[in-house]
C-alpha cells in the first residue's frame, strides 16, 4: 500500500492507494468520530462493492445507512443531492455521522457536497472507484453540482479526511472510462512533471492492460503532484499559478461537456480535446514547436482518447467559456503550456489565435 | 457609529452599528475586491431601502445586480436559492462578485448561503433590516435554508466580510418583529450577561418606542456578547458551552416553529416561548428559583413576547425536537441556566422533567 499525505494544517488527510483496500475496516475505522456512516454509491458501483466495504464496516460495528443514486454525470444535479439529503434525515443522520462516498466523480462530488452542507458541515471520506476520480476529484476538496447554465457552478470546497483508492477497482472499469482518466493523468506530466510523462510514453499500453503495479505508480504520481499544488492554494485564490493551473484543458473542455449536454462526452474525453486546444494555443503563441504538439497528441490517441473536439461552432465555443468560473472581472483565464512539464495562466491570449485554436482542433 | 470586531483570524470581520449607515457606500467600497456586487433583498425591505443602498454604491462605480425575493420564512428554501444562482449567473456574475443581503435573517440566510455556494464561494456583506438580524443572524457565518423535515438543516459557515447594522431600518419594522428581536436580545443577558439583562429591564419599555441610542446600545452589546461565543468556537465544536449555548431556547423553539409549519410564528417568538421552556426545566433541576423563573417571564411579557408554546402535545414536541441538529449520537443537548446570566448545556435531563416543562409552558 502506498501512503501519501495531503497537507492542509489541521485540514490534512491521508491518500492510500493500493490493492484489497475497500475490505480493510481498519484502515477507515480511526478516522470516524462515531460508529455511523452514509455510505452514497451509485445503481453501476454499488452491486459490485458496496457488500464488501459495508460488510467489513458493519462486522467493526459501524451502523450504515447505504444511500444508491441513479449513475452518470447527468445525475450531478440539485435533484440528487436532495435525496442524499432526504436520505440522512429520514435516517436521522447526526453532526457525528460520516459521509463516505464509493463511486466515481459524480458521486463523490454529490456525496462531498452533501457532507459540506448537511446541517452545515459532517466529515467525509472518499472512496473513489475510477481512475478519473482516484487521480483527480477525490483530492482536494472541491465538491459540488451542475447548473443548467454551467457545470460545478455550485459548490463548496470540503476536504475529506480520507481518500482510499483501490486499485482493484479499476478491473470492472469499463475501457472508456479507463482512458477518460489518463486524459487527467497525462494532464499532470504536461503540467509539472517531464520525467512522468516520459514514463507515461513508455509505459501507456500496459497500463491500459491494467498492469496493477504501474497503475499504482500513476495513481500516486498523479496524487502527488496534485496535492503538492492544492497544499501551496489551498481554496484557488493564488493571483497567478497555483490551482488553476489543474485547469490545463478544462476551459475548452467544459465548454464541450456544457455544449454537448452533460453525459455525452465524458469529462476526461472533453479534458482530452480541450487540452489538445490549449497545446495548439500555445504553440501559436511560440511557446510549443509543431514536434512538441504531435508529442501530445500522439499520446493522447494511445490512451484512447478523442484530440478533437465536437463542432460546435467558435461563436458557442467562446460564449460558453466566458461562463466558465475561471473567468474574473470579464478576463478568460486559460492555462497553456509554457513548454512540455510547465503550465502557465494566461489572461491576454489574443481572440484570433483562441478562435483559430478551436476551429483546428473540431475540424472533422 | 458604534465599531465591533469579530476576531477569527484571516476570517475577522467589522460589524458597524448606527443611524445613516445605508447611505454611506463608503464603509463598504473598501470590503469590495472588484466594483461590482449582487444585492439579494425581498419584496416588502428593497422598496423601502434598495434605492438609498443601491444609489450610493453606483455612483461610487459598483455595478449592482438586484436580485429580489419573496418575503417570509416559508420561503427560505431551495426554490429561493435557485433563483439566486439562476441571477448570478444570468449576470455572469464572477468570483470576484461580492453577494450583499438587504433585509432579516431569512435574506442574510438565503443570501449567504448562495455566496458560500456558487462558485465554491464568493464574498459576501451583511446589511440586516430586522433587529433580530442584527442581534443574531448577521453575525457569526451561519448560513442556510430549510427542509421539509427540519429548520436549517442544509447550510454552510460563511463568514461576511462586513456587518453593517443601520439602526435606521427599524423605524419602519412591525411592532411584533422588534419584540420577536427582542427575544434574542434578552437570550444574551440570560445566557452571559447579568449586567446587560438588568438594563433590559430598566429599559425595555423605551426600547419598544424605538429609542435610537437605546436600540444601539442594546444591539453593541448583543453583538459584543455573540462575538466573543463564536470567536471561541467558530464551528460550534466545543465539546461543552461555546457556541452551542446561543441556542438557549432554540431546542424548544424549533420544535415550535417546525411543528407550526414555517411562518406562522415568527423564530423570536418561538424561542421565547422555547426558552421559557428551558428556564422551567432549569427551576425543575434545581437551578433556578420560582421568583427567577417569574422575573424572566415578566420581561419577556414586557417584550411584548408569547411566554407559552401551542399545544403540539408532548409527543409531538419530543419528535420535533430529537431532529434537532444539536442531536448528537442519539443524545438530545438541551441548554439550560445554572442561574440568571450563565447557561449550561445539558444532555441528561431526565425525560419526565423535560415532558413537565413542556406542559406547563404550552397549556392554555
Amino acid at each position: 500500500m502506498r501512503r501519501l499525505n495531503l497537507a492542509l494544517g489541521d485540514r490534512s488527510y491521508p491518500i492510500l492507494i493500493g490493492g484489497g483496500l475497500l475490505s480493510r475496516a481498519d484502515l477507515i475505522l480511526p478516522f470516524l468520530p462515531t460508529p455511523r456512516i452514509a455510505l452514497v454509491s451509485n445503481a453501476v458501483v454499488a452491486p459490485l462493492y458496496l457488500d464488501l466495504l459495508a460488510g467489513g464496516l458493519e462486522k467493526a460495528g459501524v451502523g450504515v445507512t447505504p444511500i444508491i443514486l441513479p449513475d452518470g454525470e447527468a445525475h450531478k444535479t440539485w435533484e440528487s443531492l436532495n435525496l442524499i439529503y432526504d436520505a440522512l434525515l429520514a435516517a436521522r443522520c447526526d453532526r457525528g455521522t460520516t459521509v463516505v462516498a464509493l463511486g466515481g466523480g459524480v458521486i463523490g462530488d454529490l456525496a462531498g457536497f452533501a457532507a459540506a452542507t448537511y446541517q452545515r458541515g459532517v466529515p467525509f471520506v472518499q472512496i473513489p472507484t475510477t481512475l478519473l476520480s482516484q487521480v483527480d476529484s477525490s483530492v482536494g476538496g472541491k465538491t459540488g453540482i451542475n447548473h443548467p447554465r454551467g457545470k460545478n457552478m455550485i459548490g463548496a470546497f470540503w476536504q475529506p479526511k480520507l481518500v482510499l483508492a483501490d486499485t482493484d477497482t479499476l478491473r470492472t472499469l469499463p475501457g472508456r472510462e479507463l482512458s477518460a482518466g489518463m486524459a487527467e493523468v497525462i494532464k499532470y506530466g504536461l503540467m509539472r512533471d517531464p520525467p512522468f510523462l516520459a514514463w507515461l510514453e513508455a509505459n501507456m499500453e500496459s497500463l491500459l492492460a491494467r498492469d496493477g503495479d504501474l497503475l499504482a505508480h500513476a495513481i500516486e504520481r498523479s496524487c502527488a503532484n496534485k496535492a503538492e499544488v492544492v497544499a501551496a492554494d489551498e481554496f484557488e485564490t493564488a493571483a497567478a499559478g497555483g490551482r488553476a493551473l489543474l485547469n490545463l484543458g478544462h476551459t475548452f473542455g467544459h465548454a464541450i461537456e456544457t455544449g454537448m449536454g452533460y453525459g455525452q462526452w465524458l469529462h476526461g474525453e472533453a479534458v482530452a480535446a480541450g487540452t489538445m486546444m490549449a497545446v495548439e494555443l500555445s504553440r501559436r503563441l511560440g511557446w510549443l514547436s509543431g514536434a512538441e504538439v504531435d508529442r501530445v497528441r500522439k499520446l493522447m490517441q494511445r490512451a484512447g482518447l478523442p484530440v478533437r473536439g465536437p463542432d460546435l461552432g467558435v461563436a458557442r465555443y467562446l460564449e460558453l467559456m466566458s461562463h466558465d468560473k475561471k473567468v474574473i472581472a470579464g478576463n478568460m483565464r486559460l492555462v497553456l503550456l509554457k513548454t512540455l512539464g510547465e503550465a502557465v495562466t494566461c489572461t491576454d491570449a489574443p481572440q484570433e489565435e483562441i478562435v483559430a485554436a478551436i476551429e483546428i482542433c473540431c475540424r472533422a
